[in-house]
């Protein structure tokens, strides 16, 4: 089969949908893609997409590295697909821009996975900002559902905003953690545990179970304290090594997402996600500006040493900004 | 004495450092306000004052409403004042800007504080956005340092980013939350226990003693087991309505100073929020732009009902911005 070229979008949409992986690879490097040309492209490209007659089950998993994520997500995904389910895994990880390489996604990690035709494993685009990699994430989701994939996983490292815009893009947000030796938890960044639908302590197997356990009850308790708002996320034990819990994690998944109003969410979603890459795209057009380039240093310097105020500098990197 | 014009800005410098609450009021009025030649004015004010020899201590307290803020702020100020402080009460309230009035700082709240020759109240600008708020609270700090203030309490309500701007213009951020039957704590906004320095759990008195004081000891841990970064905030207890336990806290906020690097803290607090305020000021053009008032309607009709993709639209958002 030929794959339709890059820059015939009902092609490509026909094809992912009759099954070419290579169409799929090809229509996530379009909607990945900064070039204007591809742009509309990726635009044409998603209006041409028969959704799936039944949404798929979109979920994000996050947690800082060694937290056990690709173990996971391969354990997990390996029982997916014994149940008949066709599997897509995604990565955000904004860190991928500036080494220019993706941690994430990483084929090697998922052995099975990257190996089973039931599964496409994507890597991380690295796409020159958060923004960027939001819009390509959120555009391949659509692409890995009209290709017959039922359930989407977006990977996520706890790096800057990520997890924040991974949650804004699947039905239930599912943390990562790990019990430690003490009396803390490891592997939660500032800020995740407001946003997590689900926390589960990894590595729940051997000699660690009990503590993980332990943990799992600690902060379940903690949670009821400090978050007064809102329904509570479930607390659970796995282990991805052994597979002990996952079953049961995904159970809650299910039984999260089953407590949904799932078309409300999504769209809401949506319409953030919209204003979100607008004001991403302002922000780049900020620190790409010439004429703040020019001065910020100078400004920072002297708002930094107390001669200037930074009512005073806002003003200056404004005209700077307007003038260039 | 006459008081200088709201167009003299050396004046304006000289008569506050004389002490004329007149020519303060008036030189806080002028960094309050939004015309574009009171922001000319206001830079030359704040270069034309002369910084206190020792910094000011900067505090800022949140709370929900009724969490105690008003009558700790009075109680706490009272005392500092006979210490020999000199006291500027300063307040941060978007949602005045909605309904018109100023909830925060209101005199009447604080009697003995509001009629004292040593305190200095001001209530919430109402200046169009939270970057507008953020913008004259920033500036009236160092005018009311010039003009004798030695501590600084500036009072906050959980609406919005409130806390965090807060937070990124005083020394030690302090939470006031409530215990309550049951076990959870009342009066926390999602978010907030993250940025706190400081949380005092209130109303600590009478039959509440005994409630409050497990309070703290559990929040104390809760916070142990999910902040596993940085310096964990200290929890106490207190009372605004008996004092008891306020000097105490004030011991707490004076350590927790002692610990910084003041000057380094202070230094990167100005530069993020001259950045701060460039967003907001970008923001709000977006927000009052003609081409995107004219279709964001239409547009997120489009997205809501999956017509039309988040990234989609978000072009679609851009052209009409730039176009206008």
């Amino acid at each position: 089969m030929t794959v339709p070229r890059r820059d015939d979008p009902e092609g490509l949409a026909r094809a992912l949908a009759d099954g070419s992986r290579a169409a799929l690879s090809r229509a996530i490097t379009v909607v990945e893609s900064t070039r204007p040309d591809d742009r509309i492209v990726a635009r044409s490209l998603l209006q041409a997409l028969t959704p799936p007659a039944t949404p798929a089950v979109r979920v994000g998993i996050s947690g800082v590295p060694g937290a056990g994520k690709s173990t996971l997500v391969e354990n997990l995904g390996v029982r997916l697909i014994e149940r008949g389910h066709r599997l897509g895994v995604l990565a955000v990880d904004p860190s991928s821009i500036r080494t220019g390489g993706s941690v994430l996604g990483d084929k090697t990690r998922m052995p099975l996975l990257a190996t089973s035709e039931k599964a496409y494993v994507r890597p991380s685009p690295s796409a020159g900002s958060l923004g960027g990699v939001a819009r390509a994430t959120a555009q391949a989701i659509p692409l890995l559902e009209a290709a017959g994939h039922d359930v989407i996983l977006v990977e996520t490292v706890g790096v800057g905003q990520s997890e924040t815009t991974v949650a804004g893009m699947v039905d239930t947000f599912l943390l990562l953690a790990l019990a430690r030796a003490g009396d803390q938890l490891q592997g939660i960044k500032k800020g995740v545990l407001e946003i997590a639908d689900l926390v589960a302590i990894n590595k729940a197997d051997g000699e660690h179970l009990l503590e993980a356990q332990s943990a799992a009850r600690e902060l379940t308790g903690a949670l009821r304290l400090v978050r007064g708002h809102g329904v509570m996320p479930t607390v659970t034990t796995c282990s991805g090594l052994t597979g002990d819990g996952i079953d049961r994690l995904w159970d809650h998944v299910i039984a999260h997402r089953d407590s949904l109003d799932l078309e409300t969410k999504r769209a809401e979603q949506q319409v953030t996600l919209a204003w979100a890459l607008v004001r991403d795209e302002l922000d780049q057009r900020l620190r790409r500006s010439p004429g703040v380039k020019s001065v910020r240093e100078d400004l920072e310097t002297q708002v930094r040493s107390g001669r200037l105020a930074a009512a005073g500098a806002a003003d200056a990197l404004l005209a700077a900004y307007d003038q260039a």
